[in-house]
């Protein structure tokens, strides 16, 4: 633990990627070097073992807040869709997205959430990719081996989710809270020339 | 807080009631000695002051935490409704859910959830009874002092989960797992004469 501290000071900021969901949660740890976002773990936690929902939520909080005890989180990014098949499994799923965000609450790390479909579409262009173009592209724009990737598609969803949390940071707008152009330029003195 | 925590020691034991909401969250904290329950406290946790979805989250988990570890419950009673108006909010229902049932996994309390409509029939007798007879009959059935009830209608509900989990414990029954005659008598020796 104390190497991986101290290989954590290497990054300037990291985020956690969490794709929620009933049966399995995907995590995937982003780090962000000056404006380079890379890999720093992903997988998933496998909920399908117990019947019981409550172990199911246990296990989701333990297992989120010994992620964000171990990998020291500056902010999480949950895959959050907003329309679901019906009420009851709105509902459940409402409780794992709860217990995920208590765990990072408790550690007073800021939580962004963003739909599937704006995922997809920050990190291949269209809102309409598939879950495997998904994990091609982030592949690609992390330089993932390939055999780093773990076969279950949540794990690359949660990466996906905070990777376009890191791209959504980067992008002024005014959602962003961009007020005024002193403030534009003072948070991307990249973008403009000729000053 | 020193002698708060001795007064708890008369309790044989503590039901802690929530009835979550994304407005208001109510909260009543049961204790029992021998077989008499009776009311230790309860209140609501104003949610509406603030816009933040994500730091009325984090007000329910840290309200429900410092409940936990002021009365130092050995249960959690949940008001859970099962069927809402839309898809919508019964992810927000499912998050605050969430976040509360977290504050109890985290010190391995252990959870029940029960339908309204149960509460109602275990407390009046009658599942579509309003919740004003809920609030009369509590303060009936454990001797409340009328100035002792908060005008919030949410407390109300959450002492009833907690009373409702008492009586449901209290009663024998397959769901509750007594397996065989020995278990049975195991479980409520009380209940068995002539032996």
């Amino acid at each position: 633990m104390t190497d991986k501290r101290t290989d954590l000071k290497a990054w300037d900021r990291i985020i956690i990627g969490i794709d929620p969901g009933t049966n399995v949660m995907g995590y995937g740890i982003l780090g962000v070097r000056g404006r380079t976002p890379a890999m720093i773990a992903m997988g998933v936690i496998e909920l399908h073992r117990t019947d019981s929902h409550y172990l199911r939520l246990r296990h989701i909080y333990d297992r989120v807040l010994s992620l964000v005890e171990g990998f020291l989180p500056d902010e999480m990014a949950i895959e959050a869709p907003f329309f679901g098949k019906n009420v009851q499994s709105m509902l459940k799923l409402g409780r794992a997205q709860g217990v995920a965000m208590a765990a990072a609450l408790s550690r007073d790390i800021p939580i962004a959430e963003y739909e599937p479909r704006k995922i997809k579409q920050a990190i291949t262009g269209s809102g309409a990719a598939s879950k495997e173009q998904v994990r091609e592209m982030l592949r690609r724009q992390l330089s993932i081996p390939a055999d780093a990737i773990p076969p279950q598609l949540d794990s690359t969803d949660a990466l996906g989710a905070a990777l376009c949390h890191f791209y959504e940071s980067q992008r002024p707008s005014v959602e962003k809270g961009c007020r005024s152009w002193k403030d534009f330029i003072a948070k991307n003195p990249d973008k403009v020339k000729g000053l």
